[in-house]
């Protein structure tokens, strides 16, 4: 490894913005927000265009900003990511020493990848699964009574279900073939239970997802399926299918129908291009949207490696993101999609953000200097108008908030009620709140005073398709990795998770009745199911 | 109005209070967190115990939080908010005026109600849904070919959506007849095309609920459902009900099969055992369930004025709050429910904090002195254990964590493996994940390093049911009004809606190629939708 990688508060830059934030642009101000300042922050990208007039940022901002992402050597890292590097590592420690070539998913379109190897790999994968979704449109593959699968059961947890589940729920409309995916997640057996109740399970896939093959909810979440198939009088070898890493313990074809692969160098975060998120979605709306979605992905990241900060809306979402986090101080990032299709969007975003950069621990081993990764929730507009944004108007608390939006719907099934159709009426209120937290409002009445200076940006596009969904999530993925170059974490490791899983085992210790050693175990479980 | 009520920063115990914060008890210290302190630190209430050993109080604090809420008449407001008192007011400008008693819908029990009049109105509006129910069960009220109503669609947003949302995805279990509820709230035109899809409209009810009858979203969706139906060849006054106010554009019995009425007094974010609720939960599951779940509520409005800190589960989850928000400086509060049933409480819970107390003027009319109301967000365990509990355990930002669980599963369907049940797996979960928040853990290795000392509760009950789950909304609501009451917020507003509101009308005359007179909407109108 040539060299320490900075962190922002090692770089030049990173003074000049903390002086620059001292006094940041007032959205609120008269001459504020003009037409002018909106035709100039504009980041025309493939699919999505960021609208960021609504930051308080000024053109030195942005200079700046471009400054301290090149110090950082942001693509720099980037590039060598995509290429095969060993990203996932600390020094001086032991760690996971991996690559992270979750972009070889879809770095298949182009006759030079970045990583050759790896994008072969993800060729070969995707042919097996062309082959295997051929032969189930073409009944060769069918059940025990020659019956086709019209319905699949996605069962993984954390990184194997939120990105698969809010793409599946932002492109149900262009399922095909009456085909239908449900998730299970949760170890609550409730969670199970609630969807066995809704299915026929002869005409149903189970798509078993864990790298490791040892995930303790998917383990027994698959343990109650078979069994449900078993009562059902059905064979389990015949409904399975697994998404694994080679090697693990659940690679062993004679108890799936067909196993598909996954590697280390795939995190579960970042998995959802690959056959962690393929197979759903190839079965639900068919190879060539899978493709199409990919395609999406993939321009992205050809985007995401422009050194201009100005043509590259994900590094200057990141940058954007580390203005407000760092030097503005806001610890909250809402993401606001104008969409019911995206309702679980935020939740993938959730857990890809803050399990990836919410760390205190660089990459040196060192404690971080500066707050990392912010906190991110978020509810679909414009439900969440009438429900939390009462907080964001006049709240105590300054959360940045990222709306996302559309300009057409998915299913054009919309009429005009008072002269407009409820499309319009959707992206009126997306733009109004924008401007809303922008400018705000005086008044006498000190209740009805809007403060505005409430930072937000705008992602929008035509409509929400497979091509445009491969763009978000990628958008979002090349942020997130951005962001923790910044940081200087190593935004591809999880070792947060690990005490509660070693506790969980003592706790269960102690429900079996062997005491544990540790008493502390013993005495909760005691207080608690009395 | 007899006197002004204090806000914290008002009372003597606020000075002792920041005195203590400077030095608040060591979770992760060695004999932090004892099996002693475990037993000491329990709330019983009905149904749901409060565990907050790993809350960073001492004695010393909680008998400090209860100077506070005395100081602060918390409860005596509380009171006077039961028997009618107009609390929704701010002094010295217009404000709403109204009194606020949603206690009143489950305050139905006692021979001596906090405020006769309005209970006398809850049960005589619950002796008309009774009937209404009866009638559907015998079949007095069936569709135009004779056949039961199978399937209810909800139409509302905010307050009218979210609250009977989670309530009735956390008893769908206790549905009876095979019936099934689906919501339509989003004005986004997919989101109503989504659910038309699905169902057999010509056993649907659909449920309007507006209070003011004039909520954009919900008339828009009105009014695409109706047309699905009159496209279906369905007399849509055959199958719409409304909840709605007294003479509001709504109230007009021609276009509706039934009307309930709710009222003034009772806000949006609160109405879940009103009408608004209650309509849509009776038809799902039975009258006599409906009543349990209104009689869990009641219980916990009883022992909501119990004087005592430490025997008033809602009051002393308030106290915490206020404790970890105002004086630890936590900004952040997550509620993570180890219940699938309850995926969609804290997008309620959400609503119901956020627009309650997410304020910056007190009800004297001036600017608040400390900071009100938190962020609040929130996912099912263990679920979120596998996205963003890696910055709970190891981020830069201190979040306050409220861990809600139960000892049994409701459906019980449940296997061993590895020799304990998922439902067991999942309580050990929830345990272990509390205790590893507080203690954390040493390590050499700085990247496996926890530092611990993050503030958690939980609340646990035996098992999800109709009656716990009113228990758990009215907890939550009271602990939303105490809250209130201590910041000196008006709880019971929401101006912070309608400068968006505004700005949307102006964006929308834009659109129809009205230049509006504000250029801004049309600007940015431009520059959005090239």
């Amino acid at each position: 490894m040539e060299g320490k990688w900075k962190s922002i508060d090692e770089c030049d830059a990173f003074v000049a913005l903390e002086e620059l934030a001292k006094n940041p642009f007032d959205l609120s101000a008269e001459n504020g927000l003009t037409p002018e300042r909106m035709k100039k922050y504009i980041c025309k990208g493939t699919e999505f265009d960021l609208l960021y007039c609504c930051q308080r940022v000024t053109e030195q901002v942005i200079d700046t900003l471009q400054l301290l992402a090149d110090q950082c050597k942001v693509l720099e890292q980037f590039e060598e990511m995509r290429s095969g590097r060993v990203m996932n590592r600390i020094e001086n420690f032991p760690s996971e020493e991996r690559q992270v070539l979750h972009t070889s998913c879809r770095d298949i379109f182009s006759d030079t990848p970045a990583c050759e190897t790896a994008s072969l790999q993800s060729k070969n994968d995707l042919a097996q699964l062309k082959k295997f979704l051929n032969e189930l449109d073409e009944g060769d593959i069918c059940n025990e009574f020659g019956q086709a699968f019209t319905t699949l059961i996605h069962v993984g947890i954390g990184g194997s279900d939120l990105g698969p589940r809010s793409v599946y729920e932002a492109l149900r409309p262009y399922s095909q073939n009456n085909r239908e995916v449900f998730f299970i997640s949760n170890v609550d057996p409730d969670d199970s239970a609630a969807i066995l109740e809704r299915v026929d399970l002869s005409k149903t896939l189970v798509l078993v997802v864990s790298k490791s093959g040892t995930t303790l909810e998917t383990l027994s979440n698959e343990t109650l399926v078979r069994t449900a198939l078993k009562d059902a009088g059905l064979d389990p070898a015949l409904h399975c299918l697994a998404v694994t890493g080679k090697t693990s313990p659940m690679d062993n074809p004679k108890r799936y129908l067909r196993t598909f692969y996954m590697y280390d160098y795939i995190g579960g975060r970042f998995s959802s291009t690959s056959m962690v998120g393929a197979v759903m979605l190839g079965f639900a709306i068919g190879y060539e949207q899978l493709v199409e979605f990919l395609q999406g992905a993939a321009e992205i990241d050809e985007v995401a490696i422009k050194k201009d900060l100005r043509a590259n809306p994900a590094l200057l979402l990141a940058m954007l993101g580390v203005w407000n986090r760092t030097f503005l101080g806001m610890n909250n990032v809402a993401v606001l999609p104008y969409s019911q299709g995206l309702h679980r969007f935020p939740a993938h975003l959730q857990q890809c953000d803050m399990e990836s950069n919410g760390k205190s621990i660089k990459r040196d081993s060192e404690a971080v200097a500066v707050k990392s990764g912010p906190i991110v929730w978020g509810e679909p507009g414009t439900n969440g108008q009438h429900a939390f944004y009462q907080l964001l108007h006049q709240g105590t608390e300054d959360v940045a908030v990222e709306f996302i939006g559309f300009r057409e719907s998915q299913r054009k099934k919309d009429i005009k009620i008072k002269g407009s159709s409820s499309q319009q009426k959707l992206l009126a209120n997306l733009l109004a709140q924008s401007m809303a937290l922008a400018v705000g409002k005086n008044d006498v009445n000190p209740n009805k005073r809007f403060p505005g200076n409430k930072v937000n940006s705008i992602l929008i596009a035509d409509k929400l398709t497979p091509k445009s969904m491969g763009a978000l999530l990628a958008l979002y993925e090349a942020k997130i990795v951005f962001q923790g170059f910044c940081w200087n974490v190593n935004s591809f490791d999880q070792e947060g998770v690990q005490l509660g899983k070693i506790l969980a085992g003592e706790i269960l210790l102690a429900m079996k009745g062997k005491k544990s050693d540790r008493s502390l175990a013993q005495a909760f479980l005691d207080v608690a199911c009395v």
